[in-house]
Order: C-alpha cells, then structure tokens, then sequence
C-alpha cells in the first residue's frame, strides 16, 4: 500500500524534527515569546519583504482561519469566499461558529474572479435592503485553492484593488503556499501576496511541519490585543517553542520551497504517469494535488492497493479523486504508483 | 402619497386594538403566564387541529427563527433553506450569530423541492468527508415564501417525509401564514401545516398585529426549558399579555383569517389593475405580495406617488418591485393606485 | 387579591395607550425611521440636556443590556458588574451568551463604588497575567438598583473618572430610571446621567409603556450600523412605531415623570403602612420597590390575598420578598395592603 | 538563571521525543484515526480501570476545557466552579466565548466543597426565579486545582454524588493529573477519578509532552459527533499522530508516572530547600507547584538568577509567587536554587 492521501500522512521534515530535537532541552518562556518564535518572525518578514509585517503563530488551518476572519471582522460583517472555499464546505461550520457569515460567491476551478466580486459587492450597495443584510467585510481566498489551482498576480492585486475600494480586508489562506509558489506555472511570490492581503497565513501543518501556521499580519492590520483574543478561542499553546522552532527551520536554508520544490516535481512526474495511461484529470493542476476522475470500479480495484482522497461524485458511474504529493513523497513511491496502475490496465 | 410598502406600514387592527385597550388596567402576571397567553395557546392548538401543541409567543419573525433554530439545533448541526429564504438573505446573520450555518439550496420562485433537498442530504451522507462539515439538522421554508408563492399540500408532505427519513427537524416561517392559508390557489390547511411540520409560527405582526408570533410546536418537540433560552437571547417580553391578548384576539371569531381574506381580495384587485394595464410580474403569486417589472424611469415617476418596495434589480434598465396589502388596505387605496397608473400611462 | 407584584403588571399608562390608538391608522414606515421614532428621540435629547446624543429604541431590558454590552465590547474585553445585578444573575446568561464575561464586583446594597472598581481594574493591570484574562471593557450599573438603590450625583462621577481613566465605556441600566429620577432622596437628573456616562437607556417597558426602553449613546458612542447589528440579535422590531408612539408619549408633557412621581408617592404610602405596623425592611429604598422581611408563616398568610415577589431566601424562617408600585398602583390598594395586613396582625 | 518558572518550560520527555522520531516516517491517516492513537486509546482505558470510556486527543488545556464544557453543557445550563479555577480567572474567557456562564464558588486554597456547591445549587431551585437565571448543569474542578492542592477521595465522591443528585455532569480538569496521582499525600487513583467524573481529562502538555491533552468519557457521555463539534471549535489537529505517538509513550512503561514521581521528588526537596532557610509558603501544596510569599525587594533580586512565576499580590509589601518543577528539574537545578537563595540571605 502506498498512499497518496494528503500532503499530511507523514510527520516533519527531517529538518524540522531535527531542530525539535535539537532544542528540545533548553528552558524556554511560554506562549510565543521565546527566542526561536522570535527568530522565524524576523525570516518570514524577511522572506516577505515586508519588515513591518506582524507574525502570529498558530497550530492548524481551520483554527488560523477562524481566529483570523473572527478577530478582523466587525459584528456586521461577513466574509466572502468561493462557494468550495475551505471555510464554506470543510470547517464543519468553524466560522458561523464565531458569529459571522459566509458569503458564497461562485467560483471557477476553486477560484473567485474580481468582476463577480465587484458585482457581488456593487450588487450589495445598491439594495435598499442592505442594512437588513450581513456586509461584506472580508474577502477570503486560498492559494492554491481547495483544486490546487492559482491565482495569478493581476487577479490578486485586481481582488485586492475591489477590497480596497469597499472597505473590505483582503485575507489569504495559504495553507499549503509553499506548493503554490513553487509551482512552474506561477507568476506570483511571497512578496507579492504580502503587498496584496492585509493579512494571510503560511501553512505548515501541509508543508512539512507536525503542526503550525504562521499568520502575516501587513499594514497594522494586527487586532489588538491578539494573544488575548487567541486564548479565549482555546488556540494559544503553552509550549509556543514548538511552533517557533519549527517555523524557524522551515525558513532556515530556504526549507520551506525546498519541500514545496520537491513535492511539485514529484507531482509533475506523477501527472505523467497517469497521463500517459490514458487518466482524465478533474481540472488542470499545477501544484501537489491532482484530481483524476475514476469509474467507480476503477477506483474501488485501485483502493486495494493505493491510498488516495474521496473528492467528490462526478455522476452515477464515476468519482473525482484527490492524489497529493508531498515533502516526503519518493521516487518509489511513484513507481509503486505507475506499477498499480499498470496491474489494472492488464486487468490482472 | 399612497402606501403599498408592506403589510406592516399601519399599527394594529381594530378588534386587536380594542382588546389590547380592553384589558389594558387589568392586573396580569408576566412572561406568557398570564390567562390570555393562556386562552390564546388553546384557540391556536384548536385552530391547528393539533391538541398536543405547545405554543410560545416571540416578539418579531427574526428573533423567532433565531430563537428556534439554534435551540432545536444540535451542536454539529446547520439549517437548509432557500438561497433566497429569509434566514439565507435578509436577517443580518441572525442565524449564524447563533452560531448555525444556513445550508443554501437553489430556489425556483422562492421554494425548494424535495428532489434538490433529498440530493443535497443524500450526497451529504454519502460525501467521505462530512464528518469535517455541518450536518443538515433542519429545513427551513417559508409559506408563503419571499416572494408570496406557496407550497402544496404534496410539496410539503414529500418534504416533511426527507426530514424524517434524515432526522432534519421541519421549521416552516410563517411570518404571513394568513394570506398564504386564504389564498385562492392553495390547497393547503393549517391542520396540515401542523401535521407535516415539528415546529412553525404563525405570524402576527404582518398580520394585524402590533407585534409578535406564535411559536406551534408539535409532537412535544419544545425545547426543555425553553423559556430560560428565550430570555438568554433577550426575547422574553416582561409584559406577555402583550403578545397574548393580542393572538387571542386574532383567534377570535376567526380574525385572522378575516385578515388574510382581505387582504387577498385587495390583492387581486391590485393584480388586476396591473395586468390591465399591462404591467408584468416578476412571477405568479396568489397571495398578498405582487412583484412588478418597472423600467426605471416609470419606477421613478411612480416613487412621487406610490409608496412600494424595491425589491431586486432586474437588469440594467428594470426593477423588481413589491406592493403589498394588508389588512389596512382600503378600496380608496386601490382607486388612487390605478389613478397613478394611468396618469402615468398617459404621460402627465 | 390586589398585585404588589412588579411594575409592570398593567398594561400602558392612560396616555400612552391613547396615543398607540391615535396614530394607530396611519400609515409608516417601519424600523424605527417614522415620524414619532424622531420626534421621540428628539424630546429625550432634550430631556436629557444632550442635543448630541444618538437615541435607538429597543424592546427590553435584558435585549437592551444584551445588544449595548455586546456591540460596545472589544472582542478581549468583559462588562464589569454588581455580583447582584440584572446581568449578573437575572438574565440568563444573556450577556455570556454574547461571548461576553461579566466580571463581578462586590456590591453594598445592590452598589459598587469607585474605589472597589479602581482597586480592581489596577489590580488587573498589575497582574502579570492579564493577558490571559478578559479585560474590563465596560462598567454596568443599575439606577435604581436590582434593590431599588440610588446612586449620588457624586458617586456617579467618581465610576465615570475611573472609567475614562482605563479606557472603560460607562453603561447605566435604567429600566426603572423614572422612579430613581423622581426618588425624594436622589441628587441626580437626567442631565447628569447623560454628562457621566457614554450609553445609558430609558426603561419604558417598568415605567407605563407595553415595551420598550430609550437608548441614549453620548458622545457619539452608537456602534457603526447599530441597525444592522440590531437585527442580527433578533431585536430590530418592524412596527417601530410601536416603540416611536410610546416614547414620544412618555416624553410629552412630563408624562414620564409624572409616572415616576405616582409610584413614588404611592411607594411612601406603602412604606409607611409597613413601617406603622412593625415590619421589618431588608433595606432603605428610596424607590418603587421595598423590599420586606417576613417571617414563613406569615408570608404564606399574605399571600392568600397579596400578590408580591419572592426575592431572597433570608434565613431558614424568613424571606425577602419586594412590593413594587407603579403608575398603576391607587389609593385603594394601599387601604387593601392595610387591611390584610391589620387582619394578619388580629390572628384572623 | 535557573528556571522554575513553569512545568511546560522544557521541550518533550526525551522518550515521548524518542517516540515522534522513530514513527516520523510512518505513513499515517490523520485527524486521530491511526493506530497511534487508538493504541494510546487502549492504554490510557486500561490505566483508568475503565474499559468502555472514549478516550479523545485535544491539544491544549484551554481548548479542551471550552470544547468539553460547550458541547456537554445544555443551552439552558452554565459550569459552576471555583472562584480561583482556571477556567474563571485564567482563560480570556473561553467558556463564555461559547455562550455559557461560569457560576462561581467559594473556595479555600484552590478547592470547592460539598457542602457549598449542594447549597448552591438546592438554593437555585428554591429560588422563585430560577428559569430567568443560568441552570448549574456541570462542575468543574481541577485535580490538582491551580494552587497545587488535591482533593481527597472522599471530597471527589461527596462532589460526584451531588452532581448525580441534580443532574449535573462532573468534569475534572486534570493538567497536571500526574503530580497530582504521585502526590504522597493523595488517596486518589487514576481509577477513582474515572468512577466518580463524567469526564475527565489526563493533562500531557504540562506532564512531558511537546502539547496534548486525552479527553476520557466515561458512562457513555462523549457528544454525538464530536469530532465535527472538534472541527467547528477549530481544535482537530490534521496530523492527530502528534497526540497518538506522544499519548502512547506516556502510557507506555509507566512514562506518565514515572514523570509525576520525578516532578514531585525534586518539588519535595524544593520544599525544603526554601523551608530550612525560613521562607514562608502561602499554603501547603503535596504536588510540583509549590507557593512562596516573598517581601518585594526580595523577589527583585532573585529574579536576576531565578526564573519564577508571579501568582498574585498578597499586599503592598509581599507577592506571591510560584516555583514548579518538571520532568526536566535536575539536582543541578535544585542546587543552583540554594545557592542563590543562601547568596540572597546573606546579602551578597
């Protein structure tokens, strides 16, 4: 069995574990202020180009999400995110929870566009019923989306330029960023997202880490009073070191698009394999995660010996299927993959 | 200046007034207890064929599908309704202040169908994921619907039986149920909204009163305790006999269907000097509400003389707007209405 | 049977309901943007010395302290409190309920004072911990009290110093504000509430009207879209006439005033038949409220023809129980009070 | 600079370390369904004498203190605990972040009693107005509680037995569960913990763990679908291994004690380091947080060569203050301590 079920089926990057170790026995304060958690701020700033940027470290995805969107959203206001977005369909209701809206938009391969944002927004305003309805405060993307899609650099300053005119926080996802900047059909970089959003997060959990998500906060947009405001949502971790230390490593040595590198390779080479026997792709990928539409005795015979992702139903007879790569997806790994799928070809 | 605005733009009906003024220096005990609440849930669990019932008065239509839902709701679970519901659209994020995802189905003229809702259910159990998403609890509609049309007595029965076949609580809002229940075209009782539903209102303020709903559960589906939850969320009323005297009155000598009889005849009349005079609708409705296309500049002119509701923007050039009656309505209102129309009609 | 009970066991003062019925057919607009909602908030700023002030009605008293509280915190922040007031205990968990901590105050005599309040809030600041704690973000006091106490002009401006010396936002309840207003023993006006405090409401729903409480923002304190953030709390009623007509009654020709004058002198009345006759008060109340200890068994013989209101238990033999007045409260029924008590006292 | 500042001041136990490095390349399935984790499921069943409980992962105190509260509280109901319990004083409030109260007690040195909880509660339900006031529908105490003491055996089952009498779950917080089981002092078994609490959690992040925190449902009480309530509160961790791998090393070969034993040796001779030089202890603690008052200018100065804890003014002249001891205290730690003290005392 090989699996190729997410991009977090296996623990650290050896780096990352390796710095745990390393500092594992030194007498360090609590809550994110200790040295190490200092030491990846000023990297990530750096890496940003952003020096004035704020960072916050935070242990999963779901939970950066609603911390962030709750923290920066005023009481009448609402977030709008693609209607596949994460925070739409996969936190199981985590930002309701806080009290606030989602506003769905449609989306296209996972992706918003300015023109359906702007309208939306327009659309908005000019209801005479508007004070009866959520504001939309806040705009959500992920990059990649939910689809492993990307945005390019003109459509993020295009949405930033419609948050800007309506008063709207731009927030970007970026829960598994390291594969979106390291994908070869990309125009977009750190600094660029850190001159867009007013705030978004790089992912660690998903990019080599146990856990960990590192909130950029640009232009002051940090809520006072953050550390407060994360305890009372039970996010704060006493052992902050564990989040520094490993943020720290990820953005030592260029760590962090080291992995993204390694799993987008490995994910052009796993593209091939099921191009060139003939697999119908969901969508047309260029980061960790590809989606192959399966007949569904395909897949069934293919679960036996490979591990992969429910996505979603295509129709009666056939699934859409998620196999991602990651910092820890080998050589073998595919050629165990490209043996399974020759096995079925024969019919054997 | 004549108004078609809403069917809540004059105070109380006469008879409502007169009880209120009637038992005004008489000394009632607070919250609901007091006799008439008390006379008033008996003649509503008459009217409703449903002996059983438990009934509780709320001030305003928000506030009870608030105080409903996220106190039938289990934790993991959300609301389905209409994209276009009152819940969905127009309450601020009433919903989701609770802390309850509304889940939004696609709508024609503003009612689901049991297909759309037993697929969306379905896929929902049959999804790998759902246990990372908000479970469908409950199904929300309202009868009529946003935009005056109602449902069949099938319709609501093929409903009631998804619920129960997915353990989904049915909730109908029936902030108009009077004009919905005297409507020409329906075939639908308030015995059967009892019967198919485990919880729905019968709404006052837009219909004759001052203020207030009554809350009908059925098949003992009240949560324990409820009135401590009403007054969490700010909505006990200290002066109950408010809410009681008035529902007694309107389930006097069949007032509130008087009401809906009434208003239903001024909107026919209504729809008929429209059609007359070559108005479209936006869509059928049977009911108190009428949706008329406008082209700006005749909507514009009108606005000197009419008082109505925008409602949506049809496209560039047209409006859809609302005229509304009520109880309130009056033949002279009608006559001025189709003076303006054709004032306008002939160009002055 | 004649009713001690509350304050608001009758329904509106003469006058109010008078008006409700006057302007019952005209047509308006609603959500609080008709004529009598302006003419009403004009009148209180006048009334209240503060041509400035920003006035929003709402239904209730535990809905206003809800929706004032929860707008005007931060999100780290908590309401300081009397560990005996409304918000405290008498409602629910309403403000909890809001994601909100009230952080309890010692109190004398339902008070708290200015030096507890600053001890407090220094010792907040002093702890080093604080940042895992909830901030004091606002004072909340009653006037009159939960047991019908008063505050002086002086200890009023002395919480409101400590308030804006640590940044706390300073809220009165005054549910029952006519009564402390017209109180014999008080030093305090209208003006002085509006000049110390940054919001404070009006009762009208204890003070002769159906419903409804007057909140005043000085200082231009009302939260950006306080309708919208109204609404999403389920608060926003449509009829806001109904609030409008009575406010701008009770404001019209001292009307509000008047009410408090009556229930205070009835309220002298009642005490002076308590005194005469030995009975012991668990306090000294200046206001409509009075507050009696009474031995069980004696109780439980006055309650046959007295209706009045558990309050606390005192010891194992005896309980606090309040008589309240109001405008509704006559000469006949403080004879009735005499009487049953002189037959109380004669064994029979 | 020695530090005795907190127990989660040094990295992981270095056989739970051991532990993430041996399984780091495992290919696993994440969100708590690897064989990691139900493994640790098993063992920590077992330790408890307990076979049927539902053992749940969670990563920190805070959050596993507002996921447990939230989801097992009713909507009606609040948690009653003790004045000083973390979750009153020292959680930003979290629990009221949830929309539940947290009703206070009285306590002495960090307990609750029987006798005042079952008077707390039996008064609630005499008093007259309970429905408008917060259910107590779950205690919460901390074993040890924040100021190092334990209760007795007797004290839990006292507890648990007026918890069963009025319907109230019974949840002990148990952080620092293991120094508390290795006290000298205690009676209390892991065991008798699991009979007499409905839920109970076994604290990892201050017992040697990088973070993490196992849940134990025992009778049954888990909440239906608790992963998505998980998922919603943002508390599901991806990569659940991290708990899994950590939980089952601590319950293998009597980690988890053997941790406790440690800590509490070194907590012993602490005690008398500070003791044989005549410091006094604000209370008498048996567990590895132990309590000194020290004169301001004193704790100045050792500040610069101790790392300690501020716990709370005791007046203008003295502080209180907190040293702890961990797996990670040596004998060099203990030695440095009095030495500096000894420096202190003769005012080098």
């Amino acid at each position: 069995m090989v699996s190729f079920e997410s991009d977090y089926i296996s623990g650290a990057h050896p780096e990352v574990l390796k710095a745990l170790c390393d500092t594992n026995l030194e007498t360090l304060t609590g809550y994110g202020l200790d040295p190490y958690c200092e030491s990846a701020r000023e990297k990530i700033r750096k890496a940003c180009g952003c020096p004035d940027a704020e960072v916050e470290f935070l242990v999963g995805g779901t939970q950066t999400n609603e911390v962030v969107i709750s923290t920066m959203l005023k009481d009448y206001e609402g977030v709008v995110a693609a209607q596949t977005g994460h925070v739409s369909v996969h936190e199981a209701g985590a930002i309701e929870y806080t009290g606030h809206k989602v506003l769905e938009l449609p989306e296209v391969n996972g992706k918003i566009c300015c023109e359906d944002l702007e309208q939306y927004v327009a659309g908005f305003y000019a209801d005479g019923n508007h004070e009866h309805m959520v504001f939309p405060g806040m705009v959500y993307i992920s990059h990649p989306t939910e689809y492993g899609t990307l945005y390019t650099k003109d459509e993020l300053e295009k949405i930033a330029a419609v948050c800007r005119r309506y008063d709207m926080r731009f927030f970007l996802d970026g829960a598994r960023m390291g594969y979106g900047l390291m994908s070869r059909e990309t125009d977009v970089t750190l600094s660029d997202i850190a001159a867009c959003c007013d705030v978004f997060y790089i992912g660690g959990t998903k990019v080599g880490a146990l856990c960990g998500e590192a909130v950029v906060f640009t232009r002051g947009s940090r809520p006072a009073h953050f550390m407060t405001s994360v305890k009372k949502r039970g996010a704060l971790l006493a052992k902050g070191r564990l989040l520094g230390v490993q943020f720290d490593a990820l953005f030592t040595d260029d760590l962090y698009f080291r992995i993204g590198r390694h799993a987008i390779e490995m994910a052009e080479r796993m593209k091939k394999i099921f191009a060139d026997r003939g697999y119908e792709f969901f969508l047309e990928s260029s980061t960790n995660q590809q989606f192959i539409i399966l007949e569904n005795p395909v897949m069934e015979k293919l679960q036996k010996d490979l591990a992969f992702s429910f996505w979603e139903k295509k129709d009666e007879d056939h699934t859409v299927v998620r196999f991602a790569t990651s910092w820890s997806t080998t050589e073998e790994d595919l050629q165990l993959l490209a043996e399974v799928l020759d096995r079925e070809a024969s019919g054997i």
